[in-house]
């Protein structure tokens, strides 16, 4: 990336306040992303991000309230296109999809370890687990709630289901082995979750069990009168 | 419980070297357990632990190789009993219990705050990533790996269901939710979370999507007989 753009002196050259507001929030983006997923969250200071993008600190500090927020958005902006949601129609497909993309990201890129070091400090850093919240997870919870809506108005998924607790059984799954259990994040253990949120887990002969019963009764109010 | 014991220091009066093994051992583990959940990580230094439970520096490091071994086998020691898991024959209803107790201790004890600091460090403290997935994760999920096992056996859950997997649809998504998410933890999110998993999501009218097909009809039998 960084070779296809003009360095950081040629870009200051063209003098404060002459760049239109977009490119220099996109530069100052771009540079948070860079020094982020090349060199981690020790090496992410405002002054290193304002000398790569050629703005001044102040600059940074009008838009962003601190580096926490600042790293959040470099890191969703860095990780926006890999990650965007396909809208084919198929619920089951789109979720596949995005879903290996996701894997793909954390695994095999340096934003694993971004994002899990961000979060690690976000555990004792207030200020950084409010811009954890509403500058990276709320964003990117909200794709996946809509992408679900919409399945849910095609009569894919039941309507009943939260999509955002489908998001913590998706997703999230794939972020408590990245930061609790440490176990291994596979396209194949991505496609057990959907397997086991599609299929339902329960075994075609089971006993009736409380609550929950199995799926067999289609129609709503026979599933509300057993509740 | 401190109350009901006997002070540091009396215990200490009774010499080293006098009390038997297992007895030590426990002292270390309600030392450790009582100080993370009463002060939280920062007050935690093998000091402390080895005043309180009235032994030497020496017995300890003799026992446990870091400061988060200790850490990870004081919470574990201390939340073992809370988390129990039943075994009444119905997994539905043991998992729905096992669930609401790992929910009220991570909501409305300190064990919630005192996890979250300790999984935080261990993203960037490689021994404590260790001693996190060997003293405490490990064994918490080998527990729901078992049951899950013996509901295979009898017939409640598919076989072809890897409980590895649904441990990180369960407790994996409440710790996303305590980690990642920011969302409030309720039983009524544990709720969900098993409603999703038992009933499978897809709306019982959905076309057929790739794949993952809608469950195969329960009652084929009994329609087969009306046929």
């Amino acid at each position: 990336m960084s070779s296809l753009e003009p360095k950081a002196t040629d870009r200051r050259r063209r003098g404060r306040g002459r760049r239109p507001r977009t490119e220099v929030r996109d530069a100052v983006l771009n540079a948070a992303a860079e020094i982020l997923l090349r060199e981690g969250m020790p090496a992410f200071t405002i002054e290193r991000v304002a000398a790569e993008a050629g703005v001044s600190k102040t600059t940074i500090y009008k838009w962003w309230p601190s580096k926490g927020a600042l790293a959040f958005d470099g890191y969703f902006h860095a990780t926006e296109s890999e990650l965007e949601f396909p809208d084919t129609g198929d619920i089951a497909a789109d979720l596949r999809t995005q879903l290996r993309a996701f894997v793909h990201l954390i695994t095999a890129t340096p934003a694993g370890r971004v994002i899990s070091e961000l979060i690690g400090h976000a555990q004792t850093d207030p200020d950084l687990a409010v811009a954890l919240h509403t500058r990276y997870t709320g964003p990117r919870r909200r794709l996946a709630v809509d992408a679900i809506r919409r399945a849910q108005e095609r009569g894919q998924i039941r309507t009943e289901v939260d999509p955002e607790t489908l998001d913590a059984q998706l997703w999230g799954a794939c972020y408590h082995r990245l930061l609790v259990a440490g176990l291994p994040i596979t396209e194949a253990f991505a496609e057990k979750l959907l397997d086991n949120l599609l299929s339902g887990i329960q075994a075609p002969t089971s006993p009736a069990t409380t609550r929950a019963a199995p799926r067999p009764d289609r129609s709503s109010k026979s599933r509300r009168r057993r509740r």
